[in-house]
């Protein structure tokens, strides 16, 4: 049968599970990526684990976020980091070497492989015939310890392009075209697979740009072909041995089929709050702008700072316009530098910011209150940038320039100004200079993780015990999300590398005593909390399991979970139970002795078995839906433990 | 009677006072600059003066320093900023056009004229032949609105400089030179004028980096002639016609005289934590560093950084160091991109960061825990860089870049390199692109301030009342400072342009019911506090004056003063009064009611005068040192009423 690039790429690394849409397949990770946001955590799960040395092809670690450093929490965190990466045998980017996707693009990504990294913008990397997709850090942190990635198979959306994108139009805009048609969901549970004679006609770094944003249209990943441009691509990049071509066989179909004609997308905008929320920029123009900003990951090729350059030179930028540019990698700022095109946005007002993610995803650069920040980043989720209701626009390059001059929203074809088609430099530097490569193992196996006053390993979890007679420490309402199990936001996420200091505000919205008394059970055995329907809403951190675990929490019994967070805590060995009669939500209370013997059987006997109150006549029937490998994971205590214990066997 | 420059100035700027060191003198003052940290509060002083138009030849506001925009508090700032220079007739420089002082020296500075700013380096436009002076927020906006600034006249300083810098040798190390001979009270009351034959060896630029870190050396103001060298650079600078030739006469003589031979200076280093600490180089040699800082104001020009470039073109960075090059003026940086320079470091291995004061003052750049930061600015006390317990190196652009090189402490004429001597470019850039001009008066008069939602007027306050009985709400032991009146730090000090929030943090520390019982005695006349010896003693800040002044306070009865609280007791009108007899503070406590009738003229009367205590049988005798014209400002109740006063009679 005749496959498409998708199929070939999930075909060539299928470890588990049959490749029909929506069932459970697991596969071989050959490349991850992580960013210093994420990276602590499972730099701190890999030393849990006892991992030796990455088990990948190429694992990378790039300090991209938190490169503002106003006290030392962010640069103890880059040299914990810089470490680790020593210790486990992973690449390390250096703070100031870019942003991870468009780095990894330059100097890691191989057609014919898979990516996994814990940036949801992971998904860029498609651009390269990969498939490149976003995952939780425990998931990664697995990939990096030889682990398979588990996902449902994808449907295949094929979309053929043809045509050829107008002056004044860019990637960007044909992006937001799909955001336009499809909306932030349009892409869920499929890979977008493109394709046709358009593509001729897409740089690399314009695939980067759309395959980026597949993220925003809520897909798995994105795929584009290996072909002549990522030869071309590599080969400038001095890496052509890296090339293999790739490419759909002759007669390959799609489960969703989708044309676009290139030549008919015009400047497109999204509006505020939603990056699906998108129209043409014409139906916007005249809308007056506090904010220009260039750069990110949706827009980080040279051709789209040099476009912006090219728009600005000899101009200035309108009265109270901040035009912000945000370079997105230290190798590509050089060739802006050289090329000249740095001194034509300095000259124009530009303000110069060093390479990273900065204000794309709101370390700095925050827009004024009640004023209009118009972007090339790929998210206007609202207060992502900083400031509360906010009112951010997301463009391509073109349409921010131009509106930087004019200090209102404008098409840019309405300007006077002849359309500069700039390239790519005919000799881009090659600079690894920040990017360390592995150490040798014989070197890395010496090397001590450095930790900062505020980093802290995790703490060794015991195996599910069999038996237990356990307080209930808390009983809450229906949906429970986890910011009420452990917020978010600037008080509490510095501590993102600190179980000990994390914990101390599990559960501080609903019960401030639940830390100091969740912490005195640990050593007597832990303790149970009860919930009723869509118990763990909300964000997927992964510290709303963690931390309620670290302080002692064994058995979660409610009406039914969340999704993402019922995983977490199987992840790390908190039993997940839901009643058999929802009605015997009622007979529990605060205070209440749950007890059970033989634990460790009936959890892998069976799903469905019984759990008594101590010195009370109830017998409450739970159940749970682990799968077999997942039943492994909760009687070993949690992944962790169960890695390390493979790692020992292996 | 021949006069060296600095009597010149202050003879042709004298407005009251004799030219005698120590008696208090009154100076016209011709230019004014605020930063955006202390000037957010100048501009609302200015609004509550009610002025019309800046009185001064030029007045510029610069934001420089809160360029991290994490939320919507510092842009809220800028577009304040922005409406009040447009208001009031001062010049503007936008987020992103680099440092206030070479800012200022390059565009507005003039041989000369008197310079006040709120910011303790304005002390380095003396390069230009200027009496610059650092000066409270409050004395700035007086300054603008046309009054005199007092001060007392200083001993001069004369310090003759014979010879010529070595290779490797800048002048930097000069200054350091100068602080290890005399610590960082050494210029306390002086003026330091320099002259000799060793200036013509010495660029403006260089000269600014000497009397910028005058402010080190405790000293009011450095003085450099204006002479061929600064017709030079300000020729450069397309301002030839501002240039004056303005050198001692022939036989001025100094109250102080030394000399130094600048051909003896070696690399010089300030250990941590203080600018005073200073060794040479070769005595710290081989101690490891985090980071290599290149910028700040105490290393402004093109040739600071061109030598750091020169030195590690086409070399790399040692591993574990981050390099990290903070441009200080926009118009230098577009220069510095043009001459291949930031090409040069940027390939090394340096973070760019944006032309602002940054690390400088704790705005990002911050070391790690426990590692040694290696830094070209002017300070390194404690914390100053954002790291508690830091451990920071002061040192010239030469140590700083070969350290950089070898990840340790390096004397730079041990490395085998030759020297690069770099001059400022042939057509250097001038760039008036974001430093806005005065509107004209007819444009300005109907702008309105734009306010954030974090931004408060100062509310109106009344005169001084001729009857008080008002209720004593604290009383307080000795040496209390004024961070228990109003604390600093990141809690509070976001609020600084917001009075009715910021005064929610009054004495919190001391009793935390202070500002609720304080708010309500304003419409009943008021409160008093007492306190013990050294009342008021720490920081400067004024809203330690003006927030509890806000809330009522209109005694402040104490055993003695700490000298600059005081005087901005007076400033915000608060009656600051202390005991005749000593013992009289045993017999008063929180709760008891002063009263004193005819008060108004007891104050103009005399400097003693009773106050009862009622319901009790004491009589207290007072004190008051007030001066004439402080007593004036007393009865309007403040200076920003005595100022508007004066304003509608004049």
């Amino acid at each position: 049968m005749p496959l498409n690039i998708t199929q070939k790429l999930i075909k060539d690394h299928l470890v588990s599970g049959k490749m029909e849409p929506g069932i459970e397949i697991g596969l071989k990770i050959d490349q991850t990526l992580t960013q210093d946001a994420t990276g602590t955590l499972v730099m701190l799960e890999l030393e849990a684990m006892e991992l030796e040395r990455a088990k990948t092809e190429a694992s990378a670690q790039y300090v991209d976020h938190n490169l503002i450093q106003v006290d030392s929490k962010n640069p103890d965190d880059h040299l914990f980091l810089h470490s680790a990466t020593r210790r486990f045998g992973l690449y390390h980017s250096r703070p100031g070497n870019g942003v991870s996707h468009p780095v990894h693009m330059q100097r890691l990504a191989k057609p014919g492989k898979t990516l996994l990294g814990s940036d949801s913008h992971t998904c860029a990397n498609g651009c390269m015939g990969m498939l490149a997709m976003g995952a939780g850090g425990i998931d990664v942190a697995l990939a990096i310890a030889g682990e398979p990635f588990y996902v449902k198979m994808p449907e295949v959306w094929g979309i053929k392009l043809t045509g050829e994108l107008p002056d004044w139009v860019s990637a960007k805009d044909m992006i937001l075209e799909l955001l336009r048609k499809h909306d932030v969901k349009g892409g869920v549970g499929r890979v977008i697979e493109y394709y046709g004679p358009g593509l001729k006609h897409l740089s690399a770094m314009d695939r980067h740009v759309i395959a980026n944003m597949g993220a925003e249209l809520g897909a798995t990943g994105t795929v584009f072909p290996s072909d002549k441009e990522i030869k071309r691509f590599l080969k400038e990049q001095g890496r052509e041995d890296d090339w293999i071509e790739l490419v759909a066989d002759k007669g390959a179909t799609y489960d969703i089929d989708e044309e676009l004609n290139l030549s008919e997308v015009e400047p497109m905008i999204a509006k505020p709050s939603s990056p699906g929320n998108v129209v043409p920029v014409a139906e916007v123009a005249g809308t007056p702008i506090y904010q220009s900003y260039i750069g990110s990951s949706a827009n980080p090729g040279f051709r789209d700072f040099a476009v912006a350059a090219e728009i600005v030179k000899d101009r200035h930028i309108a009265d109270g316009v901040s035009f912000d540019i945000n370079p997105t990698s230290r190798q590509m700022l050089t060739d802006l530098v050289k090329e000249s095109h740095i001194a034509s946005m300095l000259q124009a007002g530009g303000r110069m910011h060093q390479a990273g993610c900065n204000g794309c995803i709101g370390m700095g650069q925050a827009p004024a209150s009640g004023r209009n920040s118009l972007r090339t980043t790929p998210r206007n989720f609202p207060g992502r940038s900083g400031t509360k209701e906010d009112s951010v626009y997301l463009c391509g390059p073109e349409t921010a320039a131009v509106s930087a001059l004019t200090g209102v929203i404008t098409d840019p074809r309405t300007m006077d100004i002849d359309y500069p088609k700039v390239k790519d430099p005919k000799n881009p530097t090659v600079d690894e200079n920040l990017l360390d490569k592995p150490l040798p193992y014989e070197e890395a196996k010496n090397v001590t993780l450095h930790k900062g006053p505020n980093i802290a390993s995790i703490p060794k979890m015991d195996e599910m015990p069999d038996q237990i007679e356990i307080p209930v420490l808390l009983k809450m309402s229906d949906n429970i999300s986890t910011d009420e199990i452990l917020a978010g936001g600037a008080r509490v996420l510095p501590f993102r590398s600190n179980l000990p200091e994390i914990s101390k505000f599990t559960f501080e919205i609903i019960d401030d005593t639940y830390y100091k008394r969740g912490k005195e059970t640990v050593e007597k055995g832990g303790h149970a909390i009860i919930g009723g329907f869509n118990y763990g809403q909300g964000s997927s951190r992964e510290h709303a399991a963690l931390a309620p675990r670290y302080l002692g929490l064994r058995v979660a019994l409610v009406k039914d979970f969340a999704r993402i967070h019922w995983q977490n805590l199987v992840n790390f060995g908190v039993l997940p139970l839901t009643f058999v009669n929802e009605e015997d939500y009622d007979l529990l209370m605060q205070g209440d002795i749950l007890e059970a013997t033989d634990l460790r059987a009936k959890v892998s006997g069976g799903n469905e078995f019984t759990i008594s109150v101590k010195g009370k006549n109830h017998q409450i029937k739970v159940r749970h839906t682990l799968s077999e490998r997942q039943t492994e994971i909760m009687l070993k205590g949690g992944i962790i433990n169960w890695v390390k214990d493979r790692k020992i066997k292996s």
